[in-house]
């Protein structure tokens, strides 16, 4: 498998931590989403995506019955490998504790990223919108529903003490939002959750610093 | 069960296609979206989904272990009625195939609908963007983007003849699509699914103007 991606971008963040965690093979190839003209945008990325976005999870042969094939989105490409390799898993064992889990994964992955995708943001700034502002107010608000939510049924995790797709977009999400200077305080449970996941191997392998494509210098 | 949503609301029709062709029994809640500050900004809803938006799917007792309890979020509710009432399916039954329908089905609830919905247009036009060309664009984009990942894998339905996740996000966003007046000329794969799609009883109950908060003459 290779993982077609972006140091930066939370949404190829979430896989990074799903593919060590459940220690699945895989090489990277990073896509440079602030070359000149942004990279996903060259037409070999866009065969692989033609949302010209990234993470694209590519199955080579051997990897699926169905491969070559290239997988984008992050949610289905966490679903695809929670279905390919359930151990360990990434969902609650409880049909109503998996929907929980995706609820939350979703108030960030519809619910916040979309609003805050470096395409829409520039686009944004092109019709004169002043961008920080318009990601401080859409994230900040998701991240108080996920709070609300998560609140009353979270453990040493979001759902309980069952790590999960959650948590799995939460983590990237809080390091987009202190780099916009949105106030946490408001949300005791998700500083609670991500000091418990950042003590895990799985989250340091996939912290962004540490790919290939980051800068040697942390960015500012 | 309860379900909480709008007679035109996307993501409410999504479910309500899903309730249909499975067959689950349920009754509906209307929340009136275009009321005077949105019933969905109302106490009584954001204790349902903080996120104030619909559907929300409420579980009574007897519906589920963990009930009462209240689910957001359109795909979280499509997995758990999924998960729950696996017969008929709406996943194809390879991990492939799944994913395909999980990607497909995010390209219109992540990648579109987030963009073209009722607070964040409405935001918008608070800073003076011109909605509709905003909608046009995006939800132009993301079609053309589902049209070439669903081309070469579409049978009857989006992946292959499996009614799936990606048909009941798709015929949504495709009615809205021609609300806004954008041309669909160029997705003929679409046009061919939703002709397949609207032949289906469960489609012909889920019409936004058979549900009963819709208005008793067609909106224009």
């Amino acid at each position: 498998m290779i993982l077609h991606g972006y140091w930066r971008s939370t949404a190829t963040w979430r896989v990074r931590i799903a593919l060590a965690y459940k220690g699945v093979e895989h090489t990277v190839h990073p896509i440079d989403l602030n070359a000149e003209g942004g990279d996903q945008h060259r037409p070999e990325h866009r065969r692989r995506n033609p949302m010209a976005q990234v993470p694209v999870l590519e199955l080579e042969a051997g990897d699926d019955p169905g491969a070559p094939a290239f997988l984008g989105q992050s949610l289905a490409i966490l679903e695809y490998l929670e279905d390919r390799f359930p151990s360990p898993p990434l969902l609650p064992g409880d049909p109503l504790g998996r929907a929980r889990a995706r609820q939350l994964a979703e108030i960030v992955n519809s619910g916040i990223q979309p609003l805050q995708n470096t395409g829409v943001v520039r686009h944004l700034e092109s019709l004169g919108v002043e961008s920080a502002a318009w990601i401080r107010r859409h994230v900040g608000r998701g991240l108080a529903a996920f709070e609300e939510v998560a609140a009353p049924i979270a453990g040493r995790f979001s759902v309980g003490d069952q790590l999960s797709f959650a948590d799995l977009v939460l983590i990237p999400e809080l390091a987009f939002a202190r780099r916009f200077g949105i106030d946490l305080g408001g949300a005791p449970t998700l500083l609670r959750i991500e000091a418990a996941c950042l003590a895990l191997p799985c989250f340091a392998a996939a912290d962004p610093l540490r790919q290939p494509d980051a800068p040697r210098e942390p960015a500012g």
